[in-house]
């Protein structure tokens, strides 16, 4: 059976380096701030708000939540990302995606500072993950995929690595960010031919492809690093990754479970770009 | 024997199409304008500029070249570069790359406009290619490639695409475009452990390691199509690729010669992106 590789501890260890860094901060009169912003009313995202701000508070960070109605306009949706690049307060910025119908991701995403981007939304920091520069921000969901494989002392380097999925917001750039880490990276996705040939020859297999128990056991060779960063809801309501956790875990070598995860390390990541993007602003290292 | 993917063919008919779109623009009043900037007097350059030049003219887009000393400061190197953002005669602006010790490429890509910037320095471009945004620039190498593939119908979707290295200017763009193309893309490099292993699981392999000859026939599937990004010299001092081509020939189903392959092409796809330059920037569809 495999090793579970478990998000919990990870998230754990993080926040104890985090609130021990707030602490320096404060001492220093300094307290980071995060605001998150979200238009509408999308349950998932209310989900993510709520674990967000719980998390970053217990870690010090200093939380708002700006909610705008559903039909909010772009113009006053850019008014408020203004007032925030420019709020001496506020250190992070993170707006929720999928946003509403009348505003345009593509607008927002030059407006928001880079500079306070925590969660790459800016092409700025988007290239710079890209082109391996370590002082923009990763996108948080790969990030905390590359921070349960350090915790856990797995090395990438050289080794076959195959991401399933490859939105903007996970496989192209956490394909960039292994790369940078020295591994041979393939990307598949829905229209790779034999899928599970190419898997297969993953040593470290990391399922971002957004559906439920798509991984099965005949996709996994004896052996493979699983990590699995979907969420999903199974048929019973049950949540579940894109592995087949149950006819996986025989065979892996190591297996993040879903939930318990990935999925319980991204807003600790998210309090620790905060963090990063303060020391950034204030020219604190 | 391979069928030799010929870039001439390539750039000329390509260039016929681009020559007829200047002529149509020409009709309006306008002619597309493109500097090149240089600072020292790097001979790779000094050639590259010359054929540039030679190729974009011949389709009727005014050229000019900024010469710099070597020791150019930033601050001159800079203003040059607003000049040339604000100058309306000029569509597209390619510095030469490398530059010299005391210009920082960080700073210059930031400042150079979006839509002059015909060989993708600015972070702006380099995460439209990434994210698959048509209304960017490439960078001219990787868009050459595409060029050939799709003059041949080389149709990579689903394919087994094997990238060989990761630079910014060739492999990283590179591979993103070919997995907007929905292709199956695996990057390898320096660090890619049984490199022949990986290749020859490539129903396309793209050389672009910049090392002479380095692809042998061990590291070709039989019936490969084999693209030759690379611009090397032999111990003769005769130029030559990345692929050995002797070897090589004999089992791909296709491959590109060097000289007269991909570097054929790359200065007539400078002169359709300073056209698409010009386009954008006057709204013209």
């Amino acid at each position: 059976m495999a090793k579970i590789l478990d998000g919990k501890e990870v998230a754990a260890a993080l926040k104890d380096e985090l609130v021990a860094e707030v602490d320096r901060l404060r001492k220093q009169g300094i307290t980071p701030g995060l605001c998150l912003v979200m238009a509408g009313s999308r349950p998932d995202s209310q989900s993510y708000i709520n674990s967000a701000v719980k998390r970053c508070s217990s870690i010090g960070i200093d939380c708002r939540v700006k909610k705008l109605p559903e039909d909010v306009t772009q113009g006053d949706f850019l008014k408020i990302i203004d007032d925030l690049n420019t709020d001496p307060k506020i250190n992070g910025i993170m707006v929720m995606r999928p946003l509403p119908q009348y505003i345009s991701e593509n607008t927002i995403k030059y407006k928001i500072s880079p500079e306070k981007d925590v969660d790459c939304l800016n092409p700025i920091n988007v290239s710079k993950v890209i082109s391996g520069d370590d002082d923009g921000f990763a996108p948080c969901t790969p990030a905390a995929v590359i921070e349960i494989l350090d915790y856990y002392g797995i090395k990438v380097e050289g080794k076959r690595t195959v991401v399933i999925g490859r939105s903007m917001v996970v496989g192209r750039p956490l394909a960039m960010m292994l790369l940078a880490r020295n591994a041979t990276v393939t990307i598949c996705h829905t229209r790779t031919r034999n899928l599970a040939e190419e898997t297969k020859k993953g040593e470290i297999l990391i399922a971002a492809a957004g559906k439920a128990k798509m991984v099965t056991k005949d996709m996994v060779s004896n052996g493979a690093v699983v990590i699995d960063v979907g969420i999903n809801f199974d048929e019973s309501g049950k949540m579940c990754g894109d592995v087949d956790f149950d006819s996986v875990c025989p065979i892996a070598s190591s297996i993040t479970p879903v939930p318990g995860g990935v999925g319980a390390v991204t807003s600790t990541v998210l309090a620790k770009h905060v963090i990063e993007a303060l020391k950034l602003q204030k020219g604190i290292y």
